[in-house]
């Protein structure tokens, strides 16, 4: 348990701010420091931001960016902040190359800033995740994991669900 | 992961309130269903309140009923909120009996109620842990888990650590 | 002090909502209720929801709506929850034909539901104006009550401030 | 309306905080600054600390202090913040010596730091009260204004009413 998690910051709802001149949603700076700190965190943890984007404008080049990050990592235990709507996307292009670490992807419905957010419950799942299971890609929502090759987003009720199970 | 998870609560900060008339703490109701729709948790849970008590006034007949509920569980996998100060000594008066199903006790530093509470981060890395952790007893809080007979809450600190790093 | 107060409820940013699903704002259902709750709000009041409305997109005929509701309320006390960027409109627009009213219009920069919003602040200080002031129209924004004639938002500090004082 | 407002702070649930620690409610630095700040206040306002208790154990002497400040302040608009137990006490000893100036006590019934609190509500209630009333001495709870003579706190529902009411 001596293990450093890196954290990889990718923007999402997670890190959505309100700018109350315009009525617009923007990102500034990650959440991610006071949620670790609102759930008094004690693990040893290493935190990049690596964009701050929107989910549904990531191209490939931004997900070449966090794969070339994961590989280059020291750690082999790293958490991936990522908007949900393509998150599995991105699950899928880091498990063609990533092997031999274990890597946890999860997002947030509402944003931190808006109070009600999911964000903490989902970043304590993560991080409880990516030290316990063996080695590969994953996605942490709604309590669950789910690998990368068997997860979706229902759009109608914005929960995560395993692909076999519709099957 | 079609598993379910069995909670049970017996208090502890995690669930108390301020009453504004005395302007003193109590027990009335457990938050947990609020904390598991604020985290949209999609496991299936069954959520049992065994009692509704401060840790520091916690007996031996408390434990008993503890104990005696993880047993007589259908479910494999049990989550259990308690108050952080002998939260070490349930879990070693659980180790004692229960050696096949995984059981991880968890607790909050600030009630839920009192806005930023460190307890719904716990809450997901309880349930992340319970999933995926070999059968034992475990105390899962500041986003680690310890083993049941490896953990401490610093007084001075209010963090847990593990008493090997202390020797 | 047994007067009853009127509040009209228009929308605006106090009323925003998220949703989750599109990650777009949306209106639904005022908080006035609940706001005035948290304050423990005694005061005897009817509320209207006469409109749900972006301020920005509010047209004359609204406005003559919120009038008529104004004229024909037994209430000679009324406060409207409004947007701020066209609250000043309103208040002209309304100064024209009440003479015998308090009315106090306010507004939020961020919606209640996130958090920390001013909302709450707003809504006591406009409360205990209508109370007070002589019959008239004004704004009640940043702690302060402004004539309806000599007030403006500035748009880039999202304050309100005298028209007399830039002259 | 380019008063200024001089805000006396004298603890009271308002600024209680919960010890993590201990379990325990205490005081520490006062939360006004994080108050007006949220209510975007633009007020000019002089902020003073002059004791930090539970009105439970206010003294007689520490009425002397609130009262030499009250007249020794260079403005005519006073906020007191202050518990809600012994307000009504503390307004009537006031009132005994101050005639000239327009003096607003006000409490909270939750504290700040518990999200859920009235005194945001509460603050803007007062700081408008003490723009607009005349002279004399008042407490402002419950979105409504008293006079210190015809005030009292109701211990079992915690709302404040008038006396004549009761007659």
């Amino acid at each position: 348990m001596a293990m450093t998690i890196r954290i990889l910051v990718t923007g999402g709802t997670f890190d959505k701010e309100y700018n109350e001149l315009t009525g617009e949603l923007f990102f500034k700076n990650t959440h991610l420091p006071d949620l670790l700190k609102l759930g008094r965190c004690e693990l040893d943890l290493k935190i990049e931001t690596l964009m701050m984007v929107d989910s549904l404008y990531m191209a490939d080049s931004d997900r070449e960016i966090i794969l070339e990050s994961c590989i280059k990592a020291d750690e082999d235990e790293i958490v991936i902040t990522h908007g949900t709507d393509t998150i599995v996307e991105t699950a899928k292009y880091l498990a063609k190359s990533i092997k031999n670490k274990t890597v946890v992807l999860t997002g947030a419905m509402i944003p931190f800033k808006f109070g009600s957010s999911d964000g903490l419950f989902n970043l304590g799942c993560a991080l409880a995740f990516t030290q316990v299971l063996h080695p590969g890609i994953y996605i942490a929502m709604n309590g669950k994991y789910f690998t990368w090759d068997n997860a979706r987003k229902n759009r109608k009720t914005g929960k995560f669900e395993e692909i076999d199970f519709l099957a």
